[in-house]
């Protein structure tokens, strides 16, 4: 990939007054500037200000850093010596970010939190209710408080001045791209389910209240409509959907499922709440990503051993969504739940716990790490509605899951999940496994593209503007599906392959 | 004139959302602008944020204030019943400003104050020294005091909300302009007398630090080198020199004496300091033209009886610019002084003034208005620089006085100068009297074009871009000229008419 960064640096020596050249300073500067084939750069008056004396002192030859905004190209600074960029990635659970060197295009380091918006509601529809009744500055301001946590932490851990940041990519949902820019939030659960904004929104820093050099460039992506945000729009510059000759399917897994069907003649999204299952979050014992976190799970049918891969390799303190993947994949296997999710027989490690029966992961000291059979359910029923989402979108194109040649898988799947055991499970289509590929953090991937790269704002704005949105849950034939779906892996085993 | 303000109202009804309209509110006023012809207007954060809530407040009827700014149309404000304006006009000396509604183009009213810079030097280039010896904060303040009052209390008296005030268009010398946006003003004396901008300055109020609505437009003339300031070239809009078909004379006098010579084809200006003499600066009664100011000087031949027009009648407390023409070309036809400005004899209103001779003008109590022989020479010497200027630049070119159909006269003289009296005295060209055109401030009338026609603005830039300046006081004819004008009307009379 070239690098043409959103704000790129440019030294430039500019022709010194003399009686024969009695041009102001700007115009020498836009002169100098022309000569690297940039045309009307725009200089703003806080550099006019600066410029004169700058000029002077460095011998008229200054480092300048140049930002490419809505209006076009724009003198952000002169005379900084390092400047970097931030692409953030604003997720309902975490906040995560990477921070680079825009000179050489090096990553300098990565930064995350959780989202501490968390604490008023873990869906974000609950947070919206809130707000509209009159706690939209406290959501804010808390969701402000994580973005600023994040982005001094990366800079300062990696001796980064903020205010050499002078360019910021934001991805999120269309919920926490509103709140991120102080937008009205209320219209969007409401039918006829209008944002303020769909537009991708240029602004600065200081208007955006981000703690970075306050003339930097901000970017957020656009969304298209209250459900198809610009954390998807981005991972679908990420996988390059748009780019394939033959459809193929990108599938995000956070919250919410958000399913992407398309290739470059036609995109379409649907989405629907999966329920947090997917994420670890139907379990007491659910944990995201991060030491001593169970990923993985291996039981020996024959003796019901159990081995676990925990991050980091310390005690286990709790299992993330890949983990409960693996757990209820070898448990079916086993033989410890039958097809419905049920306990097959005390014994195997089945114990009680207040009165009702719960499978013992792990027990060491007073820590006991357990799944309840109500719990089991509740995943199911996220693998189920997650499973019939793909079913049908996938169909009502008339495609079946084997025309597709790449399944792209994000978030909370896209980090460890093994296709193989959710394919037992019944949670993704019986393809091959090869079809299946893992991309991480698509979002933040996208949003990264663009901070390298602005030549891919066309490009965002292309996918944006081709996105058809279909409304998954009113769907009947899903209703249908979804019964069976609800059991391992499904009661008939034949549509996984359809 | 058609009214095409900087900033003007539009009132839009926008569709409301529908199931079958779900796009973004941003979008859907983006749209309803586009029905009025305004494409791209570009939709800042700071009104997206208040957006939704406005457009369902207002049943999706809005009044929107759009403003013509850089990079093209902006949106600055949205429910905001009024909108109005303010030219500016920022003198060495004084202040001068107008409000007007920008819904209707009426003016609401006038505002002058003394420019505070004032008391660190009368000349411009006294304040630059100051500034260059660490007082460059000192002065700017004092600057920016004295505009915060002007626009402050215009508002005031006329009821209007500072707040309500979305656009301002400001038109000063060279000097004035730096201080007035915060620019290096360290270069301008230096040779090669670099300014650090030319080009006409957009900002926003709350970027150019004025006390009226932080999203405002505010428009700073361009001017064309050090010496040919916005002022001058707001006068040259307002006088329209740029469209006649041959050639006219613009003469600005203010602390300097600035000359424009052009027509369609070509604009040539000169500048030269011509001494603070015809602003009434050089007489110790000199005093700028308010009430209590004698503006016009009548004195009988015979009797040598005085007769003073005073500005609102009341006791004459000193005496302004046209007011000393008046005087000395009443004092020289009455044969009070000789042709080199010397008393022809005591008496006639002749007394001792702390040892020195002077010439009684008023008294009254024990106020006593008089003039020096000094002060007479000083002021000839003022008016001997002028018509040299004047003499030299026209013929420069090649042209005669009698070429010259129309002469406009601006600044302090413009205000109520008799043509008759300066020619007596020679201070301007005996040319037919109605060739003369007094236009007052034309730096504030051209502040006011601009401000109610949008479309001037391109006008403007191509003013500035034609103007050749020429420097006068380095010329060696001037010199020969010089010597002869220091007498009345000149030691070779014949002078006056080529």
């Amino acid at each position: 990939m070239s690098l043409n960064p959103l704000v790129f640096p440019i030294d430039i020596t500019v022709a010194a007054p003399s009686p024969s050249d009695k041009s102001a300073d700007t115009d020498r500067l836009s002169d100098g500037l022309k000569k690297h084939g940039l045309d009307n750069v725009q200089i703003p008056l806080h550099i006019m200000r600066r410029l004169s004396d700058e000029l002077r002192k460095k011998d008229f030859r200054v480092k300048l850093a140049v930002g490419l905004s809505e209006e076009g190209y724009r003198l952000l600074d002169i005379g900084r010596d390092r400047i970097c960029g931030i692409a953030l990635d604003i997720g309902s659970t975490n906040i995560e970010c990477s921070l680079f060197d825009l000179s050489s295009g090096e990553r300098v380091g990565r930064g995350e939190t959780e989202n501490p918006q968390i604490r008023f509601g873990n869906d974000v529809l609950t947070r919206v209710q809130r707000s509209m009744m009159g706690e939209y500055s406290t959501l804010k301001k808390a969701l402000v408080t994580g973005v600023d946590q994040v982005i001094e932490d990366v800079c300062k851990r990696h001796g980064v001045s903020c205010d050499d940041v002078l360019a910021v990519t934001v991805a999120g949902n269309t919920i926490m791209s509103h709140f991120f820019l102080g937008l009205d939030v209320n219209n969007i659960p409401l039918s006829p389910y209008v944002p303020a904004v769909n537009r991708a929104v240029f602004a600065s820093a200081k208007e955006a209240g981000l703690p970075v050099n306050e003339n930097a460039v901000v970017y957020v992506f656009p969304n298209s409509g209250s459900y198809v945000g610009g954390d998807i729009i981005s991972g679908m510059l990420f996988t390059g959907v748009h780019r394939e000759n033959e459809p193929v399917l990108f599938i995000d897994v956070g919250t919410n499922v958000e399913i992407t069907l398309g290739c470059r003649d036609w995109i379409m999204v649907g989405a629907g709440a999966a329920g947090p299952a997917l994420e670890g979050g139907v379990a007491g014992i659910g944990k995201k990503a991060e030491t001593g976190t169970i990923s993985e799970v291996k039981i020996d049918s024959l003796s019901r051993k159990i081995e676990m891969g925990v991050i980091g390799g310390t005690e286990p303190r709790g299992i993330c969504g890949s983990g409960l993947i693996s757990l209820v994949s070898e448990m079916y296997s086993a033989g410890i739940i039958d097809q419905a999710g049920r306990f097959t027989a005390t014994g195997n490690g089945i114990v009680e716990k207040n009165g009702v029966k719960a499978y013992l992961l792990h027990r060491s000291g007073s820590t006991e790490l357990y799944l309840t059979e109500n719990e089991i359910k509740n995943f199911l029923l996220s693998k189920a509605a997650m499973f019939s989402f793909l079913y049908v979108f996938v169909r009502s194109v008339g495609l079946t899951f084997r025309d597709i040649k790449k399944v792209y898988v994000s978030g909370a799947l896209g980090c460890g999940i093994d296709p193989e055991k959710a394919i037992t499970i019944g949670m993704l289509p019986d393809i091959p496994r090869e079809r299946f590929i893992p991309v991480g953090n698509s979002s933040l991937g996208g949003a990264e593209m663009v901070l390298l790269n602005r030549e891919l704002l066309g490009e965002v704005r292309d996918i944006a503007s081709r996105i058809t949105y279909r409304e998954m849950n009113e769907d009947a034939e899903l209703m249908n599906v979804l019964q069976g779906a609800m059991f391992i892996p499904h009661t008939e085993p034949e549509i996984l392959k359809g």
